[in-house]
């Protein structure tokens, strides 16, 4: 089968590899019909990870089930699943009790695992023309009848609308709240609208790049050009001195000034400074335990000089890590069947799998207009 | 009246000031007879903030009720009541929701006020002969039959009986959880004797003080002694190599290493290593916004170089601040009268009121044995 | 002053009575703008409680502060301010949980207070041109500049709109969630708009009135007539079979069958029958403890012959109720500021004070069209 | 095999049957080593449900792994397990939630399935030599290594202690509060136990039975004597005439009053009165659909004359239904493991199977001392 594999920094392609297939009895076999460029899927690309060449990448995938093991119970040949980037049991002590994201039986060792990524188990990513889903029962998300139609908003299910659902979360945001959102890429865009659809009250977007503000003011966002300074101050004016009620971090370790220098404590310490007191941060934006490619010598170690004593003061709380897909996709899901939500606005471009080399070289040089491109292996 | 007041960086003294008395309607005076010395007393003791001269320190104070302002509807004169150190108003939007910690009112410009203590607001503190409690309705906490043979565990319900249990809340600790607790201090005693109550399954507690420990070991927590060393590798053993369910801080930014250097980020990043993947944190030690006298750059800043990357893979949670005492109180007071709790067992030191000076500085010096003092203005 | 006094079954005027005046330290008198008639108005005007001759009705009011007892502290005179039906005090063990509805402090003997209603205490209602507001700095909800021209919006603030926003609550509703709501009157409607706010995926609103099912539907609801049969198969219909995630009562004891007879047992059941396994039921129309005048053996103990087995086989919730207005009035109130909900859509018709008897008439026959009456005792 | 089967009315006996044995791939085949006789087994026994002759009963059960499954990733042979009494198979949209109790895929149909269970799909009870365990890796709860000495306590595990636990859950008890449990049987007795577990100041236990009502003061607990009279003014009593913080139903459709007749709404309304405003009412006591048996003309139809108009003016909550054994099983086994709850305590007998039958007569009729029965098919 065709899929994208990794070659080196700034380096892959789409070749010819082994056919996904069924290796164990709750397997489930998908054929691909549409599957996204991840912005993490740039750490690797740009070789800040120890990602192995030859590796398919990919973890945001929609499909038609082709095959299943004989111990699936409840998934059929021809059903059209979406599947979360993290790859959970459904048994063990953290997918019992909705941690997905940290799934301590599908990659033994260490509590997490997904499809075509570092550090994230075995499992070959669904840039590709099939994909092998392990624990297919527990993994495979069942769409409605109008999911062949609908598929650019379907498989924003399996990341990044989560994702952005699950700042929210993580920030404890409530209805009537206001809420900053520090980045607006893909993610950063769905935090925007899963805090809209939660009702709050006045959600305020901040990030450099024009294109994407507007995005999100399409939204009933508020956008904050940080290129034109004090971030800070503008925020605090928005919400009448005592900063948001809450506020999500969705940029990552990578976070620059405005003059494009990484600094990695930026977008944090300005969480910090800008969410009123009790209040909730948020932070499903990347940061890496090691990053020995830094620059900067805590960002090495996978530190960040961090404003605690402020925080401290301010009765303040931070969330973090990446999103149990399955805590939210199903609500999410009936949301996208009513209408309600419609994920799919940020799709900037669809293009077939063979183009994929070129997607990830635009959206890696943030080439404007590139937000999120939906790949289409049967196209 | 007689009142311990503040003179200077290490002394204190008991002197004769101006009465406290009714100064608005809604103003309730109490005689104190219970009043104790806070760890926090001592940051304002050893010269490190900008708490004047003249100050009456003390916010840890239960007494009898003289005289009510005219406006008061609910407390009577005669009433044994408790007061949490802080001071809310009932009304504003964080009091109403329950953060009375972080009251809008009381202390204008900031979220929080307190008696006795240094950027909380002009309030007289409690360890002398009469206290002036503002919002009398709001902020008495009127104590059962057997308040007066009681005052030791009762006095505890103003600060740090709740203080150690919000440890416990901002840690999400849960029925069944494992929780390790950094600090034995009367705080950390408290956040153990909190677990226990709460059902938690195993309480670890580390400290470099043997008198400390033991008294945690009596609460049926397991002691780790840090000057032993490998605090980690010791709790990673107890806890199945995965980390404790939850952990609290109750130490603060006066953290120091086995060899008695202050290490600010020491215990948070002990922390991230030894909680689980998915695990709360509760930081109810005190972090400065600024700390001129730190040795440490980042510490003169209020910040500390923060393992954030290893938290983020982990999806930890980090919940700070001090105790919205109303939000405890009550059912803390209903535990003791109940004759399940007994935070009075932390006790070292009955003294009266003419000895502060004398018991703040063996408690600063961190005397073996000085645990917890309890003055007595009318001994 | 002119205000509207009950004086027997059936029977509302508007006359002149005594002034409302400041009568605690801790009062405010707001000159009243706008009030509104509930339908809990009309338990009294029917004759069906023991309210007295004389009483003063209405308890949706909001006005203009004109005097501040010297006590008050964060009220001006000048504020826009809009009161919540029920009175708290903001210091009793219910008030400070956030209970506002089951305040022990002012309606001493039992758990809650309200202006102008039955039971309730001695307060007199808003239906009139001035009104007395007890534990003013607790009670008075300061609105936003813009709110002299939209006073039909925040007067919904008052009770209906936290009463449906309650009902939605009580319901457990979440993201992605169906819910039924029985009842269009003026807090079913709400309770449509508050779910649609809070992210449900799909609204069903039953009721046997045209006009209100239209209003529902405006709101982006599925509207079920009554009186066209089989409630409980259209509803499962809309569900896959399953029932709805949640659902609502908003009738109360005066419910009755398609054909117009009271049946006290019919919303609750069907709820039993049309919400899912495990889902949740929140009750905010009335049931009363004696009901004298009801025809129904049962109904007059105030008790219903309820499912309680297939209630327990499904595992659900019931939880019931007035709404305690100050838990939800701030942020609905940032929610109405920044435009995203408008709650006076339900409007029907804006009247002078001295038309109330004839409002309370057609309200009561439930003319085609009066869905909702605001009063103007300026006007 | 031998094992327990039910014959007819008051009728079973242990005999010779067909072995269990894996029949699906996710199965895991357990030699039974504990099993206990439960309250609800008594429902089948006494011939008032629908249960088919030459059923195996038992649904409390622990033994030894002998045989899986080649599609069981995490059980292997050897491993001492305990099986919640709930089946459920962890991936649909219940399951998911963490409703095991509600599985929609194992009792297709219906939501929920559990072992030899009148109506709860066709799987083979406990009490007998083997059980066939279906989703194996999702159901079985691996025991500590101390599992094979303390059986009587971990077998407590598979229902009579999750489900005391669920009745304080869904009463939405917590620390500090005061409790009343209706029924001291083995599931009232671990409500207690559970309630001290969470640090309730107070727990009430409500009985007619002597041997019973110490069993629960040896806990700790308050006993009120049925028999004795006024059980509702002697709680008011113990509650400062507020009535407790909430309460639990730990009885059923059997409930009798003083004089031993069967008075179906006897202890849900004396919850409501005996419960304070805004409290809590757990209901794990079962109540049925429908009881063709029972005198009562609204008990037939599974019908209660509920005091819903005093529920509704107290603003309690009423929540129901059978435990979700996953979701509390591994934290009290934790709570075990540490030595911190022993519910081995209301072990009244150890028994081979074979007398079984005696057991569930004596059980049946309530022969004092008779409060639990663990059965030892290893015997």
């Amino acid at each position: 089968m065709k899929a994208l594999v990794y070659e080196g920094p700034k380096k892959v392609a789409v070749v010819e590899v082994a056919d996904a297939e069924i290796e164990q009895p709750t397997d489930v076999l998908i054929e691909v019909s549409s599957t996204n460029i991840c912005g993490s899927d740039l750490h690797m690309y740009e070789g800040r990870t120890s990602v192995e060449k030859g590796k398919v990448l990919g973890h945001e995938t929609l499909g038609k089930v082709v095959e299943v093991g004989h111990a699936v119970y409840s998934i059929r040949v021809g059903d059209m699943v979406c599947l979360p980037f993290n790859i959970g049991c459904g048994f063990c002590a953290n997918c019992e009790r909705g941690f997905t994201g940290f799934c301590l039986t599908a990659n033994p060792g260490t509590a997490g695992a997904a499809y075509g990524f570092a550090g994230m188990g075995p499992y070959s990513g669904g840039q590709a023309e099939y994909l092998r889903v392990p624990f297919g029962d527990f993994n495979c998300l069942k769409l409605p009848e109008d999911a062949k139609k609908r598929q650019n908003d379907y498989v924003m299910l399996s990341d990044v609308f989560p994702t952005g659902w699950h700042a929210t979360r993580l920030a404890g945001l409530k209805p009537g709240d206001s809420i900053v959102i520090y980045g607006a890429g893909p993610v950063g865009l769905m935090a925007a609208l899963s805090a809209q659809l939660q009702g709050a009250a006045k959600v305020i977007v901040v990030d450099s790049k024009q294109d994407r503000l507007k995005l999100a003011e399409g939204m009933g966002a508020i956008g904050i050009d940080q290129s034109e300074g004090d971030v800070v101050g503008r925020i605090l004016e928005e919400t009448d001195g005592k900063g948001a009620s809450c506020g999500c971090e969705a940029v990552g370790y990578q976070c620059s000034d405005r003059h494009g220098h990484e600094v990695p404590n930026l977008t944090m310490n300005n969480l910090v400074k800008t969410v009123a007191a009790t209040g909730g941060i948020g932070v499903v934006g990347v940061f890496l335990p090691q990053d020995p490619g830094a620059k900067d010598a805590l960002a090495k170690e996978g530190a960040i000089a961090f404003d605690l004593g402020a925080m401290w003061f301010k009765g303040q709380r931070i969330a973090t890590g990446q999103a149990n897909v399955k805590a939210y996709n199903r609500k999410l899901c009936a949301l996208i069947e009513s209408g309600r939500a419609k994920p799919s606005q940020i799709v900037s471009h669809e293009l077939p799998l063979q183009q994929a080399a070129e997607a990830y070289q635009n959206f890696d040089e943030r080439v404007p207009g590139w937000t999120k491109v939906v790949l289409k292996p049967r196209a």
